[in-house]
């Protein structure tokens, strides 16, 4: 069997037309994942999960290529294309690859189109500080997030590692302290066009970030306003973090602490408001993530991580997640990049 | 975050019983697609369209994958295999592989089994001389081909680069001067199979190049002769192509010319014979491309395609096309290889 | 057109914290495949293959990713990817990637998760000693294994090339002469769940290699017990199997001679019981498999296969099997690794 193994930094050479490259990189994970909404009778968020095990294996592997060039005025062009195939729930999948990113990078400048990340997605301060933005090996439901409310998550334009994204239109800055990211996407559906415009700025002073990203979308519920604000300090990490949901607010707290030369902790808490009775009447009720009820992901969340590096881009992941609807999620293995 | 990249030219070592390779490669563009008919009131050709936006995002990213190994008789053995996203008219894709195409050549003899590229496909003169072989970044529709017609295009084998082809057998050889091709395919359904058979012959006397493609197929209205003389005179280049679809004449001539030491302008005409009377009242109608009526492509079509190289592999394509059917496209962009 | 050639035994530096690497190879095949079944009137078997040709090409390209890594305690982690196009009965496909496969190895130990190969499947002396593990080209159906019967072929958790798998747990162990492995899936279904265990042993003294599988199923029909004796003396190959299928045993023995320095000839004939009574009674038919009837598969069943090494790791192959119930199927091709 013929043994290839990748150069991590090797060598490239010109031959006719084409100085462009392809990187491949990607990472797998794999653990077990105890969620006791698995198996509770009445569950209708996600229709009848009855009879599945409360623990499964969760697990993911992501392979994928970025390609580019530079044209001789210095722009850079790309691409990134990713396949990614999961097992969450004891629903195992394959991958195809997902909906293609370009983008042409100038000095400071990215024009990105496609499958872009978005404004709010690349909010600084928004994801937790940990190797799966969230909590335990899958994220665990990326509750910390306080952009994700009762009924409405991930409700804006993202990055899609597994679809094809918002096909839409971005353009990124960064100088120095300084950074700032306007997107842009349509959907052309009949009988009338829906379109989200999300901007972010972010701006470092000193040991702190303070971030802000707003979105304004045609669908309902969707127009959003996030605040954040970083402290990285050597050993410690803190961060306050606000979002206006379309009238529900909620508010995050997060801290971590470097234990030793390789270990990790990190905790944090959420406090989400209710859905105004308007609302609720007007329709944004639901029950999509939950229970029953349309303000039971009121009140406070929180969760706990724990990291350790193992050397070799792998390490060791844990978490706990207690839900503010009363669901616990617990979770541990291993993650390792290539 | 670990950044490989490929050698252009890299170095290959032996171990154990192989000494295969599998080289990556392929490309990305993407650009601005105006299309009049996408808004157009009426529009029968390829379902509602109406809503969607006139102008919209055109892009593909296209990675292939081409495995080879040599026999220790000389003859090379080896497979292609493609995975391509696209978005057209504001309908994004991801992608999964292609179906395969497997070869084995010997000294001019190539033989290749599954999704071949098919004798008209591959006639010398057929497609345009731009990089996108169409005008603009997509093609746009590929109707300065002459062997696209009314109600009938890409009706021969031709590589699917995101589907599974024509799962046929085909040889081609070249020596000196000279090109021929053979492809046939069999599709065994029921109650009845239908197969095509296609050749093709190329010749190059000077600066002249003639090629000859003929199909015959088992399919209604598949029956093709193509013919084309082209000139590769340095700065310019010329082509006149002719092609009687089963009945429908079309013609098209094709000139470009070099500017400068980056830019290339191309131009176009076609013209295309209506359906017979005959053929209109045995089924062939029909309206699958255009507005409405029997014989709405009949007439003239031209377009203009203009491109600029930026270097590193990259380039700037611009083109408009004016269809026979008076419908309009714009399209600018840029394209990459890697 | 760039040329990139992976090496095969290349370089690897670090970067950053990671120093894993990614393995690309795989292979090709194709060539004829002549099986009367397909022309065959009354064919209940696979549906109405009637008017498909009896001739057909097969084929195969598979793309395999494996990535690895290795953390400081020395456990190796990885995962594998694959992609695999193939063509059977002139239906022709595409590939999306398989479901993952991840492992962590530590001295003799690796445990597997995800899309595991298996402790039946992976039973030393289950398939044949040739290239494709079966006859001919694309392994004929696999009629030459013992855990294959009457209506119940491939009813054990193994590795999915194509689809998701099994999505389970296994533990593999080998130190010296003697390897273990065990393997276990839950399917968690409403309103019940059913789990595969399976596992294996082999011990090699001297020559001759002795092995054992079981699988314990929730599923009908699917208890299982595979034994094998196999001897490897130099230029030729003998083996005796055996497998209790919940009541069906059947019996095979194979052998095969080296011929030259280049070539390779293999012969096998297989006995199966007929299904009980009983077990028909219950609900254990059935025509999966064939013609019509029972216990069409009852009887003896044989088959031929030569291999030539072409060198650079290619080869042809051919094969002929005589199924136990009256069907033929002859193949030839070429196959090449990379």
């Amino acid at each position: 069997m013929k043994k290839i193994l990748f150069a991590t930094t090797a060598l490239i050479a010109t031959a006719g037309m084409a100085a462009a490259d392809v990187r491949i990189s990607g990472y797998g994970r794999f653990g077990l994942d105890y969620n006791e909404n698995n198996d509770r009778v009445g569950n209708i968020a996600s229709g009848a999960l009855n009879g599945r095990s409360e623990t499964n294996i969760t697990s993911r592997l992501r392979l994928q290529f970025d390609m580019s060039t530079e044209t001789d005025s210095g722009v850079t062009l790309g691409a990134r294309f990713r396949a990614q195939a999961e097992s969450r729930d004891n629903a195992p999948g394959g991958a195809a690859f997902n909906g293609a990113r370009f983008f042409a990078t100038y000095e400071g400048f990215t024009l990105q189109v496609g499958n872009i990340i978005g404004a709010v997605e690349n909010a600084t301060g928004l994801y937790l500080e940990t190797r799966t933005a969230g909590v335990g090996i899958d994220g665990a439901g990326f509750e910390s997030i306080v952009t994700n409310v009762n009924g409405e998550s991930f409700n804006w334009d993202a990055y899609s590692s597994a679809g094809v994204g918002a096909n839409g239109v971005e353009v990124l800055y960064a100088a120095g302290a300084f950074s700032g990211h306007i997107s842009y996407s349509e959907d052309n559906g009949l009988p009338t066009s829906a379109s989200r415009v999300a901007a972010n700025m972010a701006y470092t002073f000193g040991d702190w970030t303070g971030a802000i990203a707003v979105q304004d979308s045609d669908l309902a519920f969707e127009d959003k306003t996030f605040v954040s604000i970083s402290g990285d300090l050597g050993q410690f990490g803190v961060r306050l973090a606000y979002a206006d949901n379309d009238g529900i607010d909620k508010w995050g707290l997060y801290g971590n602490m470097d234990i030793g030369s390789a270990s990790n902790i990190l905790v944090y808490v959420t406090d989400e408001d209710a859905v105004s009775a308007a609302d609720v009447v007007a329709g944004r009720n639901d029950n999509r993530d939950a229970i029953a009820g349309s303000n039971n992901r009121e009140g406070t969340g929180y969760g706990i991580h724990y990291s350790y590096d193992l050397g070799g881009g792998a390490s060791f992941e844990a978490g706990i997640r207690e839900s503010s609807w009363d669901n616990t999620t617990v979770q541990a293995g291993v993650y390792f990049s290539f």
